[in-house]
């Protein structure tokens, strides 16, 4: 038997082979409108009105815990919010669950809690029930928070809607959040700010154009990683204009120093958004009129050939597979 | 500003104190039927249809994790269960979000997650949802288990209702599975089994008797912990008759050789009831009938005098105030 290494946390291609070989084969996800085994970013029944509800979870690790644009705090509730939202549901109660190290300072929890508040005011969302604990010395590192979340949504979105035809869409620039945390931690000279807050908001907008069929957060493993997800679970060819994509110039001249490319890196306050043809106008509009969504973009369409694959585009008209990235180059970022 | 101990994190005094003055104040609970400014061991709202969704969370970390009648992932499905089932509540979905060590063995993942599932069937829930981080070696000793859960309930049981006159009544012999992690940890020489397991069924069948007005699970803290929080809540004052309290005596026995008083160690599959007077013969018989407890007892009243505080009268007529353990004596049990 082998150890896990850290690429097999990171959202990429490895974490998928530990869920698929050594956890789900023994957990009964149970007959739901979405379960376990679809890996969305939540699970999803019916309510006696007709109505889901969402029920979903993340813990959220990250370091620095505090970093350019927020917190683990609000990390913590903008994660649980945006993968309540993807999911096409109103976020409505969260809990948070905190597990602290012996010695760690009591400002710090101050600090972090007061971030998660208003980051839940903002998002309009409840925090109902918690848990805390206290771990030896040199049993952790700092800090983890778990928050889980339900909300009520009226129709699901799902990761596997997506046909031929359909176009992808991008709210705003992408891998700021891994970048932002990068650049933090390793002390360098750039300005850029994560992009965490909860998009709730944004996606209510979006929720009301009938033709928005899929809708995913780009956290772990980046938007790489969520386009790979989407065109596996929809069977469909996703083929993206490498120049389309939104990008900051810090965040692209942070990549370059690194060898980086920011479409791997978490986003935690972006949508990308799979709607029909005939509707994308529609999503731009709302996309455009929204504080939430600086620079959206149509980035692409889905199609027959390759199914399951996404190419990438490149400006001068090669072609190549963009694959879900292997390990985060970022650990613990999200 | 100071930092934070471990008796913060043991459910005694010192950790409601840290809630109470660093957490709490920033959050904002909304308003529910039961919410976070009760501590209970969940929150509830009503659904459409009348009935209440209660939803919990709980981060489960324990050493060693493999233990003398179960493990890591047996407590964390039935400590979310439990903490379901005393609220009123039939559990239904639980989430499963585990935070690994990088290195950690791949064998003890799926040892692990069997365990999961298996305690899963055992209480007629499914795992739902999920979330697996990997952080760097050093960051986390071993691995955290969060399960969130959620059940709906035709009525709820609450902490608070209480009143003079009712009756205590525990299940099943107390510090059960706190000892046996404290005597497997120091390589002790008792054969103690940890209590660990779903009790949904048995609480069922205490629903359905109508003068049941609170269910506790005695776990971090104790019986001790669990009488406070009944005594605060309602107001009144308990009186328990000591030599009710149902114990093992190899859990006696250690704990004499420890100096560890088992009523503040953690139990993991027993109930602590609050039930009028007049049906408290009934809910003996429902206990008695059960396989999941062994040997309850009624052991106390509530009293008009000293609300608030739990007497603990001795085997020889005297009496002293049992207090909330201020730190637990065995961090990290639960």
């Amino acid at each position: 038997m082998t150890d896990i290494g850290l690429e097999e946390g990171s959202g990429g291609e490895e974490m998928m082979k530990l869920l698929e070989e050594s956890v789900l084969p023994h957990l009964e996800g149970g007959d739901l409108e979405v379960g376990l085994e679809e890996m969305d970013d939540g699970a999803a029944w019916e309510l006696p009105d007709g109505n889901y509800l969402v029920f979903t979870t993340d813990t959220h690790v990250v370091k620095p815990l505090f970093f350019p644009g927020g917190d683990i705090g609000r990390l913590a509730v903008s994660g649980t919010v945006n993968d309540l939202a993807v999911m096409g549901a109103d976020p409505k109660y969260l809990s948070s669950a905190i597990v602290v190290e012996e010695g760690f300072e009591r400002e710090k929890i101050e600090k972090i809690s007061r971030s998660m508040g208003e980051t839940a005011e903002e998002a309009g969302v409840n925090i109902v029930t918690g848990d805390l604990k206290v771990v030896e010395r040199g049993g952790l590192d700092g800090i983890t928070v778990n928050t889980s979340g339900v909300g009520v949504a009226e129709r699901l979105t799902r990761s596997s809607a997506l046909e031929p035809g359909d176009r992808i869409v991008v709210s705003g620039d992408v891998g700021r959040h891994g970048m932002a945390v990068l650049v933090s931690r390793h002390d360098l000279d750039f300005s850029i700010e994560s992009d965490v807050k909860p998009v709730n908001g944004l996606v209510e907008g979006l929720m009301e154009v009938d033709g928005v069929k899929s809708l995913k957060d780009p956290t772990r493993g980046g938007l790489a990683a969520a386009l790979n997800e989407m065109a596996d679970s929809s069977g469909v060819g996703i083929e993206i204009s490498e120049e389309k994509i939104p990008l900051d110039s810090e965040v692209e001249g942070a990549g370059e120093v690194l060898g980086i490319n920011p479409i791997n890196l978490a986003n935690e306050g972006r949508v990308v958004v799979g709607v029909e043809s005939s509707s994308a106008d529609e999503v731009m509009d709302v996309l455009r009129k929204s504080s939430l969504a600086p620079g959206a973009e149509v980035i692409g369409e889905c199609k027959e050939k390759n199914p399951g694959k996404v190419l990438l585009e490149t400006e001068i008209g090669t072609r190549r597979i963009l694959r879900p990235p292997r390990g985060d180059p970022v650990p613990r970022i999200c």
